[in-house]
């Protein structure tokens, strides 16, 4: 299709291309100092939107809940705020953060650590809903839809994800209507969105207007190709397109899933603008940060001060909810001045780790790659 | 200064480097779509932070206005907000608005043509707080400081921008305290700002903690150095580094101050995620955008759909506020099926306008290039 284009990894050297560049201009990380915020404030949060964020109006939205179900439902905002409230404080991140230090580089929204953030969601638990619709035996999978509308390599669609029936019923996931305390704002999906907690950002479909119990599994466009963890970069001569990088491959991956578990620095001290470079007065240091995973509770963080070489654990503070981050801190005293490389890794109780060497994948999906923050400690 | 860097323009063909992409993640455009709202929702604005978001205490922060005045103030945010209260419709440009489509590119925040927004803007006008604390005969400037805090080309400072004294204390001037009617958000300047209509984004410094009225010219990084128009691309040879491009000049260059016309368009149609390349089916089209200039009210938009060959004029919606965006609309029925390339252009009162051919200036600022968007028109 015209104005379309197949997946592709950067040829090496290849610096961020003008389409990678849009992504960014429109996307955004959450600046690593907002770290210090228990709750995201609204505009810090990580944001990633496939296409545009869509225009709708309350007066005409519905929910629609169908497929193999005895009842289908349609229901009003209205009728969804009147339902059992829930408010949960849930961690949130892409599916892609880190894409742009993996080598080759995938080429997409060209994430570095920071698509992250940290919310407390309001909504209906989505469970009921699904009991009061009735679901009908031999469903397998429930897909949500949203609102959003566009062409993603060559195929034209509204945004959909569908997950695993037990995943849905999860008492957890709810159909939320606030963020915060206040009305969705409108590129975090209002008037209604899912939040699973625990996985990546692609499931947490934003605009939803339809939920659809599927006796078959989905073959949707964001299950089927755009969420998985491909190994294959495509064999030379085949796939490759010379400077321009090599195409997609035909390797269908395993599916993305849950949050592998990360920590992140509040980068010490004061920046450059340009580099970002972190300057600090010798004398002891305070680095704080937070950690999270969607497997299991974080049990435990390391710092390096040393470029990776040792490690000391961080003192962990309390988590704010089963799926939400939890603070961490480590005093440092530089031992003079000079420039120092600080790391920061986190494991959980289910015995996820962040990886030395970052495996690749061939959409960036899914990594953890560890922080790694440059600190010039002046005299 | 180790870390710092001098100021370059990129070396011909260089991609997006690291450096540009770090602060593209963290600060953002508006997404063009978003063009559709009045009031730009809180975390849709463009956002620009030079350092960190400082940590601040409510309880602690005071406002300081010295200098050459009679009578030094120190005053809490209480009693900014018992003072009068006003609140004007301000559209805001960053002056680095279109840099990265500049060639050469100059190396800094690599924005594309979003950083923009509007919001309503509520505080207390600075004019009578100058006049309370009594300027002193032969005062010419007044310096507005930030807590922000970092290095920038080798220095070290706090953000900080001077007015002349006249413009700082024009009637419009204000010390703002809400946007879009809720308590500015942490990225936005809390607990105070200062909101200079028809300005680049430079002169609207966060953050504030002093106000400061001086006797002599202000000498300060971001007004000397940072924000001029230079023309000067260095003689080759001397400020050149090779490959890696050239480095900063000695040209002083003149200081940016209020925003050139521009109009931006809504993009029509739905998008394709990587290449932001449009898609709308045949039939008519209502084309929408927005319109502004510091200099004076926008009093005419034109749209091209061939590529600039010819020009239209758009229907002009009302203004917000004298310094606020202009809606505007254009009923474009295309021909048939293919490629278009859509334009918009707007001027002013005063008789500014945007060029045909973007004149380019050493630190990519206060431009107003054309935007032109891909359309791909489906039978």
């Amino acid at each position: 299709m015209t104005g379309s284009e197949p997946a592709r990894v950067a040829a090496p050297g290849e610096g961020i291309t003008e389409h990678e560049l849009q992504l960014a201009a429109r996307n955004h990380g959450l600046p690593a100092e907002a770290l210090r915020y228990d709750l995201t404030p609204v505009g810090l949060h990580y944001l990633l939107i496939h296409y545009d964020i869509p225009d709708l109006d309350r007066s005409t939205w519905r929910l629609r809940i169908g497929g193999a179900v005895q009842r289908p439902l349609e229901l009003r905002l209205d009728d969804l705020r009147r339902r059992h409230r829930v408010t949960s404080v849930v961690t949130l991140e892409c599916a892609g953060n880190g894409r742009a230090r993996l080598v080759p580089r995938p080429i997409s929204q060209p994430w570095l650590l920071d698509a992250v953030g940290t919310a407390a969601w309001t909504g209906t638990p989505l469970a009921p809903l699904l009991a009061e619709a009735g679901i009908r035996p031999g469903a397998v999978e429930v897909a949500f839809t949203g609102a959003d509308h566009g062409v993603e390599r060559g195929v034209e669609q509204d945004y959909a994800r569908a997950l695993p029936l037990a995943e849905a019923l999860d008492s957890g996931v709810l159909l939320a209507y606030e963020m915060n305390g206040m009305p969705l704002p409108p590129q975090h999906g209002w008037p209604l969105r899912l939040v699973v907690p625990g996985w990546y950002g692609m499931a947490q479909v934003k605009w939803l207007t339809s939920i659809t119990v599927l006796d078959e599994p989905f073959t949707g466009f964001q299950n089927a190709v755009a969420y998985r963890l491909k190994q294959d970069p495509g064999p030379a001569g085949t796939h490759d397109t010379g400077p321009a990088g090599r195409h997609d491959t035909d390797d269908p991956g395993e599916p993305v899933t849950r949050i592998q578990p990360r920590a992140l620095m509040i980068p010490p001290g004061y920046p450059d603008f340009m580099s970002r470079t972190r300057f600090v007065r010798l004398g002891e240091q305070i680095v704080q940060g937070r950690a999270w995973s969607g497997w299991a509770p974080v049990d435990r963080v390391e710092v390096s001060t040393d470029g990776g070489a040792t490690w000391v654990a961080a003192v962990l503070g309390p988590a704010l909810g089963r799926y939400a981050w939890r603070s961490w801190g480590y005093r440092w005293s530089p031992a003079g001045p000079g420039e120092y490389e600080l790391l920061t890794r986190a494991s959980d109780e289910a015995g996820n780790c962040q990886p030395g060497e970052q495996p690749w994948n061939r959409q960036g999906m899914a990594n953890n790659m560890v922080q790694r923050i440059r600190v010039v400690v002046t005299g």
